[in-house]
């Protein structure tokens, strides 16, 4: 390390000077926490700012084989032109400027909306601080919200915690379980392909991170025998005490059916298995004969003797579903049969950072409670359909030899398998990188499309994969899909 | 714990009947993060719930002996009646509803500074994820602020990153400083009295708290002499890295000299720690004679010896000021000096959670960018003047016997000292309460007023003291005042 070297020779310079010492610096890669270093976030990692690189060049007027960068690596329904819901953004605005609430161009249940919120916060203003566990009215609504959903099971608005977006929620609660060293450290149940928050929180705090795969040959399905040969083998050498399902599937796209969630809770029951439900796609499932089943509603279906027992934290977030506002940061989590020892702590540990954005709580509020039919608001509040994307997708990408895609039957993302000549294998390997990682950013290079490699998520082990948004407007998204196929067939040949 | 012997004799009985094993819970006080069970956060602790509490039974029409509950907890303008400033709330309305755009009630430099916000986001939405280390043309304001503010040293952009609050950013620096064990951890060199979020941070990382202790007699001052003392000290049991200073400071209220701030930064140099400077309250300096020197100017000005090696972050915030838009959680920090390797972590890590709210980087280019006199907006833009009800708690506390108050120079708090009577130690001490809670806890019961008791932000042993906010409206904090005056005698007089 060049720094460091010359921070100690300087060192020894000036104290015979009898000047100021001169370290090296406090703060370097070989003295900062060594579990920072080992994060990984392959969603905003090299190919992402290479694409913004190139997005800089072309303003420049540098010239490229293609004329857009089309940023395909990221669930961002605004990013991608999707439009903001009017009414979320009119009580937004209302909430955020009140003069606003005597503009007659405003509808009465807009105005009714933004006057309710406001009374709940400090002041009358989304300027105050609002309690740590998130304001009140928002946090009952969020509960009644959950209660509907699953056909009548009660929820408690004491259970319920708001969020910076779900990220922020789902880090607080691997946090809390986050103990133990060496055999005793507490291990992370996480599936593969994952959605890397989870890896890169896991190796942040320093626990450690248990795989399991899902089966790509059954639509990334989950078997509990896969659950259970993984949980085996990590009881050699750590303590596994929490279970994370990403349901519906990112980066994989896969719906869970009832069955498997209600196999997956007991075998978190047999196991003692805290269950961490990351369920932020929910109102993302489109394909034929698919539900969503929430966690919460199979945990009370299947009687008390689970019901009373299983830990459960849900995650749910303003960042998808038809809403797509993830600027807001908004989200919330609802814990289940949490020790009230430790809920008192989890309280304590949220309020060290004040309180969630107040905007993003407001939000939340109206995802959980939009305007009903009668309502002035309900026709300008449309759903976006993403079924016929989703279609699209798979299959244009699956008449392309050497890609193959399963159904993508919710969430925003298909995740196809490639397969990769072995000479680009070979070079990527040469060249110190990922195959899917070399594949990408020759795409992103040749075509200014811009995906996330496979290896990213993780996958087994000489499988490849790519994630695509299937986001972009239907044109865009055809040109994506049939430039992509160009590619995929020209890099097939040349490194044939 | 009798939830886990239940859990222990609950599963020899299930597993005699061959039936589900029931294990005790998983999370549980005993099993949860212990670091965690470490955290204090005295602002929102037990007296602040209590209020809470207090305020639903005067609702529910419990007699008590007045009539609300006065908040001088916490340092929120919104909550304590003070109007959000119409410029600011009419361009953030307009960034969430652009139809608004089109509305000729706004002023022109209203609808430009939304438009340049506009341009700036992922398909012109804030609701569109940023780029995690904040939106460009914010940080780019943000650097010509501060090098306006410096007097033109000055600022990258590339420095600059916006984050969630303060609290966000300096927990994330925090993190990156964690390391080592036992006599290698990472000691945190924090000033007694401090804001708790520093001692909960460290707390959580399980890094070492170093105390250093204000002198109370000059106005509570940092003494180069007490910095040296307690290094020294900390060195014999852990690795002090950095140094945390509050300026102006908060809970004690005081600004520091220039001289002060060259010292420490010399101090820094001499001793190779990184200095993180909480600069939050830079706007809130109101007494004669007083000025906000920041960390960065002072060291560029102690030329490059110093400026090309100390390392800095400074961090600030939409919460305080004249602003007081804490619910947006908006803030940013500038590092100084960091090792490029390190920066690119940093930059990494804050990437794991996505972005900062994009409306509260939206407030904080406002706020370092406020209307210049001549443009449109300039006149609804006031500052409010604290400088009198600073003056006015000095005066009215330094009148009551047992009560003596430091001038409040700058932020927004007074932090008197009280004399407690030797039987209502021994009382609070019987309960296991801390005296000066104790004393918090009957002035709430008995006049409504909420106030943080010393121990919450630590006091030299045997002192006792309060925070309270000078943020009331005048007439309230005048009530408040000659209340907290009359209890202080009721309470000296009983239990003398
Ligand atoms: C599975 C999953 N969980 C959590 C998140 C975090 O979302 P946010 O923090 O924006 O709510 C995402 C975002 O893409 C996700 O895909
Ligand atoms: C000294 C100091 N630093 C940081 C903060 C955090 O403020 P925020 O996270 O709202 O920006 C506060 C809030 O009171 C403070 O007083």
């Amino acid at each position: 390390n060049k720094d460091w070297i010359l921070g100690v020779s300087m060192q020894v310079y000036m104290s015979e000077n009898g000047a100021l010492p001169r370290l090296g610096k406090v703060l370097t890669a070989d003295t900062m926490n060594a579990n920072v270093k080992k994060v990984d976030y392959a969603v905003r990692g090299p190919i992402v700012q290479r694409a913004v690189q190139i997005e800089k060049e072309l303003k420049e007027g540098v010239k490229k084989p293609f004329e857009e960068v089309i940023k395909a690596n990221i669930g961002d329904a605004h990013a991608m032109g999707q439009r903001p819901i009017t009414f979320f953004r009119q009580v937004m605005a209302l909430c955020t400027y009140p003069l606003l609430l005597d503009d007659n161009k405003f509808p009465e249940d807009v105005k009714n909306r933004a006057r309710r919120i406001l009374q709940s916060c400090g002041g009358n203003s989304i300027g105050a601080y609002t309690t740590s566990q998130g304001i009140d009215c928002v946090r009952h609504d969020v509960a009644n919200y959950i209660q509907r959903r699953d056909g009548g099971i009660p929820s408690d608005p004491d259970n319920i915690y708001l969020t910076t977006g779900a990220s922020d929620g789902i880090v607080t609660i691997l946090k809390l379980l986050n103990t133990g060293e060496g055999r005793t450290r507490t291990g992370v149940m996480i599936s593969i392909p994952q959605y890397p928050l989870y890896s890169a929180s896991i190796a942040e705090l320093g626990a450690v991170q248990v795989n399991y795969y899902l089966n790509e040959e059954k639509c990334w399905s989950l078997d509990i025998s896969e659950l259970q040969r993984s949980l085996q083998a990590a009881r050699e050498h750590c303590n596994p005490s929490v279970l994370c399902i990403i349901n519906p599937g990112n980066p994989t796209g896969q719906v869970q059916s009832r069955q498997c969630i209600e196999d997956v809770i007991q075998f978190a029951a047999k196991e003692n298995l805290f269950l961490m439900a990351d369920e932020v796609y929910q109102d993302n499932v489109y394909a034929e004969g698919c539900e969503f089943h929430s966690f919460k509603k199979v945990l009370f279906e299947m009687g008390p003797e689970y019901s009373s027992k299983v830990e459960l934290a849900s995650f749910h977030s303003t960042s998808k579903c038809y809403m797509g506002e993830c600027g807001f940061r908004g989200g919330y989590m609802e814990v289940i049969n949490m020790d009230p020892e430790v809920k008192a702590q989890l309280t304590k540990l949220v309020s060290v950072r004040l309180c969630p954005p107040a905007p993003g709580q407001a939000l939340m509020d109206l995802v959980v409670n939009s305007p009903q039919p009668g309502e002035p608001s309900h026709q300008t509040f449309m759903k976006v359909a993403l079924a016929e994307k989703a279609k699209l997708t798979e299959q244009i990408l699956n008449t392309v030899p050497g890609i193959s895609c399963n159904p993508v039957q919710g969430a925003m993302y298909s995740f196809p398998r490639i397969t990769l000549p072995e000479r680009s294998i070979n070079e990527a390997k040469a060249k110190g990188q990922a195959p899917d990682m070399f594949y990408c950013m020759k795409l992103l290079e040749e075509t200014g499309i811009c995906l996330v490699p496979g290896s990213g998520f993780g996958q087994r082990e000489g499988t490849y994969h790519f994630r695509m948004t299937i986001l972009p407007p239907t044109d865009k998204l055809k040109t994506l899909l049939n430039k992509l196929k160009e590619f995929h067939q020209k890099f097939t040949q040349q490194y044939s």
